[in-house]
């Protein structure tokens, strides 16, 4: 029986934040409510994922079983779990809340235990935007008189805006994966193939503190112009740009996240210039960032240099998206978006240029914006690394 | 940017494999049509997870833009993703199915576009089980008057009898699994924290055939009496029973999931007396199975038998679940179900004796219905194994 799930390297970690963690502290959950009371909804409903570890510091797997954080905006909150999980949760920071955990038996149904103990008027109701559909449903005809919507609408607000400890557990993990781009001319030879360096890579993420890597993207030459290309076995040639895009999640919860691109052997001219336009681009941006600017503005900082030299169609995704417990988060830094950075709000810039065909370059950082302006967590060279050919 | 996300283990595989591969045929979407438009359903919506990569063979993370496959019970399917993971999803087997696929742009409206390209009658959607209540409302919003249900209806009986292909799949997970049980001594000794333990478990998992390594219950002693219990740092006594519950997916995408309880030392002839109990139940419902037992009668074979011993208090959770393309999938053998069994069907039978503060045991072996009976994949003993102590 597989429900709590321990990855290799979360076998590893020390046991999970209690509530006195700075990272995990005890009053979101009232601060959940009141901010749901405010926008009019009667309860949260909150299932396995990073918002139920924001608020309770219950690391649970999203499963068949109802797991769910129960935060009523008139009312005590509760977590709902299966009978079997209820020792879990309870040696878990949530235990440590004077948290009521509800245990339901297999024959059990969650559903309407939890509709039971929400108010009968109960007419509005947010569930986690990661709820799945057969649980939203659930809910749906447990409770076919209330409207759902979602409680990213308003745990956004309070998860976008990182707090200190917060900040020092991204630039953790942003130092955590600088160690490893550090590391690539150990790996990135030309005669290997993608894969191959996919998986020194992956391990090295976990040896420089991260307890999973959740990505590794190694796309060579033509196969860089592929913004997510998936690593095959194409054999890297010298002269090959590669763009290394990767990250991981750290102990306590926070990713990370960069991407810089190497030339294996002296790359062609053409290449050189794409990479001068791309990394002014970046440098623009990154200087730019600053508490009251719209994300929309931050995008076109960018975007303006690379149409000016031409290479305008060919950034065909936004510039960047915010990281904290998930690796994409609020905000999100796209054309349309008149979201404006505030102190605390922490993201990627990672501008890229793909010439179908040919090759593509793409350097990403993650920044936190200051009191006034913005720093740049991650700290290894953006200038072209020649590797060895 | 992290999208396509590869993990260590799956950096390490092979291509993914092709619509020629028998375990993905590249008539599944077709079978799907047929199925939504017999239940009545206008299309199917379905976004990444198992349902998407059993019907398209297209492995892909679910994240906050939209990959979506649409299947519209009277017209052609299409596969809609984000214009930068287009050339991912054409390199994928989704690519030869002769499938179009649709990419959208950063600032396009990905839900509009689907419903532009459903009829305009269309009153009946489905959506895969687990998409994102974000998605889901998404589609609400954008298809207003089409009822909203979930695909799983349709979907589960198409996945629920596995092919000879499939079964072959989760022989070879069953094989790999059996091999780090039968080498759980050169790691589970006395004077080690079960965290220790679950580390060497973990990298054991991959080494033996897995690309993943999903879940290491190390349950030692009293935290035995926790089916779920999470690794901890607790120190592994001469004597303690050891509830060790691993599991992985190996490359073709099939899933393994065996327990063993082993005695470190002879433990007391409380937990031998409880153990023979259990074993004598597992035993039973192994052997009861056949095409047309209903799941809850399967269920109330093992649990006759320990609550004949006194124990039936303590078996706290339901006999199994089915396995597949995920750990946990239809069938369930539990109280309340009459689903019949059937050829091809494949289950987990995990009876467990829980007694809280003392000790607990386990014993889970994958089953798979055949035409006359059933077959066990797992292989190694459920005899007591007692270590070194």
């Amino acid at each position: 029986m597989a429900v709590t799930a321990v990855s290799p390297q979360d076998s590893q970690g020390s046991a999970a934040p209690g509530p006195a963690d700075p990272l995990y502290p005890a009053d979101r959950i009232e601060a959940a409510r009141r901010a749901a009371a405010a926008a009019g909804l009667d309860a949260l409903l909150i299932s396995p994922g990073a918002d139920l570890r924001y608020l309770a510091g219950y690391q649970a797997l999203p499963l068949e079983r109802l797991t769910c954080l129960v935060v009523p905006a008139a009312a005590d909150p509760l977590l709902v779990v299966p009978v079997l999980e209820k020792p879990a949760a309870e040696a878990s920071p949530a235990g440590a809340l004077g948290l009521e955990i509800v245990g339901w038996e297999e024959t059990d149904d969650p559903y309407a235990l939890v509709a039971g103990r929400l108010p009968p008027a109960a007419r509005r109701v947010a569930v986690d935007n990661h709820m799945w559909a057969e649980k939203l449903l659930a809910f749906k005809a447990a409770l076919p008189h209330a409207e759902q919507s979602l409680a990213g609408d308003v745990l956004r607000e309070l998860r976008v805006r990182k707090s200190a400890a917060e900040i020092e557990a991204l630039r953790r993990a942003a130092s955590a994966i600088d160690r490893v781009h550090r590391r690539i001319g150990e790996w990135l030879r030309p005669g290997r193939t993608e894969r191959e360096v996919a998986r020194d890579v992956a391990d090295a993420i976990v040896q420089a503190g991260h307890v999973t890597c959740d990505f590794v993207i190694i796309a060579s030459g033509p196969n860089g112009a592929s913004p997510h290309h998936e690593v095959c076995d194409r054999v890297i040639r010298s002269g090959d740009p590669v763009v290394v895009d990767i990250g991981g999640t750290t102990e306590d919860g926070y990713c990370s996240d960069s991407t810089r691109t190497y030339a294996v052997g002296e790359p062609g001219p053409d290449f050189r210039e794409l990479y001068e336009v791309l990394q002014r681009a970046q440098q623009a941006q990154t200087e730019a960032v600053r508490p009251g600017l719209a994300s929309q503005e931050l995008d076109a900082v960018g975007r303006r240099i690379i149409e000016e030299a031409g290479y305008g169609e060919h950034f065909i995704h936004r510039t960047g998206h915010g990281i904290g417990l998930e690796t994409h988060e609020e905000p999100y830094i796209v054309a349309g978006s008149d979201r404006r950075l505030e102190p605390g709000m922490a993201f990627s810039i990672e501008p890229g240029i793909y010439l179908p065909g040919r090759f593509g370059a793409r350097i990403e950082d993650i920044a936190v914006c200051t009191e006034d302006g913005g720093e740049r967590l991650n700290l290894t060279a953006r200038e072209l690394v020649v590797l060895p050919g």
